[in-house]
């Protein structure tokens, strides 16, 4: 039968659709005005626009004013003033809310994580290959050092001070490593250090350490859960992430060729920016596929478009969808980050508390010691590379989620680990611009 | 409890999220490499570029190649190729496929819809308030025979030629009135002509067009469902639609300041696009809680701030973005379209096909009887405005939804009046190409 007509599905999708428009536009204001309102005055106390915009997710987000919040355990769509506002003001009857309120948190996270993914693609942009290839070794061994030790000093110290088994402890450890790529280079673009050796340094080794951490998630988890160490699949992870980075150098030519000839080719609107977000879209999909990371993907695509003619047009187009997508991957971060884990006048948290203590001691030093790995005659700000390297971000959360998941973590350690995250995200922006010289505001982070 | 960690929620969405992503790029690469196909083929061929984008999406989508395709009745994740590269790809867990399916889905439909709303912004922000006052008079004239002639004819038509019912008849022609305004808008931008004075009739006959539409599917409506009008209802529609107008235009200059102090005002990146886009938002949230549409919102928005200094600064950095955004809604309204209802070949599209001859010559006869209303001393292109006025788009659909899903129409009515949408939409693109004099390709459609 050819006459069902195009839009009358029975699915609840159809039916709910035009309310989850109205969810997300209001959804999308919410973030917008949080996010300006955070980065302006973040900036004008002079510190990096990011800062504010993660503080002004968690003022938005589960720890406060709850306009911006996800479905949980403890999160309904009743808890979410969005919604309630949606209700009030008759754009969703109430018995859809719960369905709509799922919707519209899917439709976030996504526009969240491609938020991630276009930052790390303008990232990649502004980011030379060649410099970086040049810091490949120092940002290897930044890496390896940034990981050793704190994975180290966290698992003996759990061991000895805290009196946890093994598997907890390497699992501890394990979360104390990987450094959050997203929340480091926004802000090195941010005080215009991204070119800098230091910086180059810092995403480099930020890049390799993301690897090294899902790596050893994955040894983790399989020890979790059996005990052993499943060695297949994580040689597997291993050779794909030499491959995707072997793969990606060496196509590189190839791809820029191919990119530069469609984008000559194409003669209607668009023709320089739906090529250029094909290219990253599709190595951010082979990053997912490879088991790695989509935003490891869209970085490669920006690194190889660097070399570009067009590099300059094609920055001036990312700008402002980068300028509508970052924000709200920073305000979605700050919203599902619940700070009151931090509250010492709650009693169940001051064992997390106290342990959280010594992981952001070992976090914080673990990460500036790997000012030390840096050698060769170049003076380099050693201690703002080791700052740089200090937040965790969601790679943190994931640790913490996948022990909590598997019981390898008691509530106690599990809010431990998240207090580690949220004090060394929230740290380094401020921290990092101390570390600089002052100049006058970094280009980068003023409009045009 | 404060421990739950951050992301370890055991809900659906939080295991499916991962996999919503990769499927979401997926589609996007799939819809952009198929809109720039389309839309190239088409300018080169001397078409407007959208008319190739349409075109293309009905080649990806659920007529023909199965990339692009929506949960239905008759569609599920097995009838997505998307879906099963994702799966042969080992991106997405076979049990996780109809999950994901309806999220990705889901996004994009929301993505769509946030296109045709940029679009309408960027058409705004290309209008001019003032010329298009002026010209308000002749508009209201062309949209109120472009609604009172095709459904006159149409409805008397049905009763006479095909035996059907009156409340039926006045249905079917109803469903013939509302011109697609993000169709005739974009075609109109792409020929270089949204700014001449045939284009800003055929702009304001649309608007007028399509709140006189969404009036008219709210009383036949009522009438459908309980054979009376419900005066009460209508009455607050026809209200809220003033009220929306009179206030937009009100509230102009004191928008305008505000948003110029506030884009002053901030310092940092994104300092004039967000606060374009809070406004834009705003304004197309209010018009769905007028239960007008969305698009009427962001228009007013674009026309509000078309009068800004930073409006050569604004318009610039809204490219890019609609350049990513735009593209999703015409291919996705293409996908959506079934043109297997054209098939003469199939038993059951033939009665279906007679009466959708009918309507197409009152749809077409009707809208272009428009140019007729034009008055004044002004020699303008009559028949190129009866023929922007031609195209019935996405409100054609949901009066064929709205009928079909309350009995009103027949399978063979309802066949009809899509197939009457979807040759209107791909017909109005070509002639009116033909209608205004060929000159060197309109710079709109071309990229900068």
């Amino acid at each position: 039968m050819n006459t069902v007509p195009l839009l009358a599905t029975t699915s609840i999708e159809a039916e709910i659709a035009p309310f989850v428009i109205a969810g997300v536009l209001l959804s999308l204001v919410a973030i917008y005005i949080a996010s300006k309102l955070g980065s302006e005055l973040s900036f004008r106390l002079g510190f990096p626009p990011v800062l504010g915009e993660l503080l002004a997710g968690v003022v938005v987000g589960v720890s406060a004013l709850h306009l911006v919040v996800f479905p949980s355990e403890t999160v309904t769509a009743k808890d979410s003033l969005v919604m309630a506002f949606l209700q009030w003001s008759d754009a969703v009857p109430a018995e859809l809310l719960p369905e709509v309120f799922a919707s519209v948190s899917e439709v976030l996270s996504v526009a969240a994580e491609l938020g991630v993914i276009v930052l790390l693609f303008e990232i990649g942009l502004e980011s030379n290959l060649g410099e970086l290839l040049r810091v490949g070794l120092q940002a290897v061994l930044v890496a390896v050092v940034g990981v050793v030790v704190p994975f180290a000093a966290g698992a003996v110290g759990a061991v000895y001070l805290f009196d946890v088994d093994v598997i907890t402890a390497i699992f501890v450890g394990a979360a104390l490593t990987a450094t959050s790529i997203g929340i480091t280079s926004k802000v090195l673009s941010e005080l215009g250090q991204l070119t800098s050796k230091e910086g180059q340094i810092i995403l480099g080794a930020a890049v390799v350490d993301d690897v090294i951490g899902i790596v050893i998630l994955a040894v983790v988890a399989s020890l979790s859960k059996t005990g052993q160490v499943e060695a297949a699949g994580v040689l597997s992870l291993i050779a794909s992430a030499v491959g995707f980075t072997v793969g990606a150098i060496a196509a590189g030519t190839v791809i820029n060729r191919l990119f530069l000839s469609v984008s000559d080719w194409l003669k209607t609107r668009g023709g320089l920016i739906v090529p250029a977000f094909v290219l990253s879209f599709i190595l951010a999909y082979i990053g997912i596929v490879a088991r790695l990371e989509a935003i490891l993907g869209s970085f490669a695509a920006g690194l190889l478009l660097d070399e570009t003619d067009q590099k300059e047009d094609l920055e001036a187009q990312v700008k402002p969808v980068a300028d509508l997508l970052v924000p709200i991957f920073f305000v979605v971060v700050g919203a599902r980050t619940d700070v009151g884990v931090l509250n010492p006048f709650v009693p169940e948290n001051r064992e997390g508390l106290i342990i959280a203590s010594f992981l952001l001691l070992v976090a914080i030093a673990g990460k500036v010691a790997t000012g030390l790995a840096i050698f060769g005659p170049e003076k380099v700000n050693r201690l703002a590379v080791g700052i740089g390297m200090i937040p965790r971000g969601e790679v943190g959360l994931v640790f913490a989620a996948v022990g909590s998941a598997t019981g390898v973590l008691t509530p106690a350690l599990n809010a431990a680990v998240i207090v580690m995250v949220i004090v060394t995200t929230f740290l380094a922006p401020p921290l990092l611009r101390f570390c600089f010289p002052l100049e006058a505001p970094a280009e980068a982070a003023i409009k045009s």
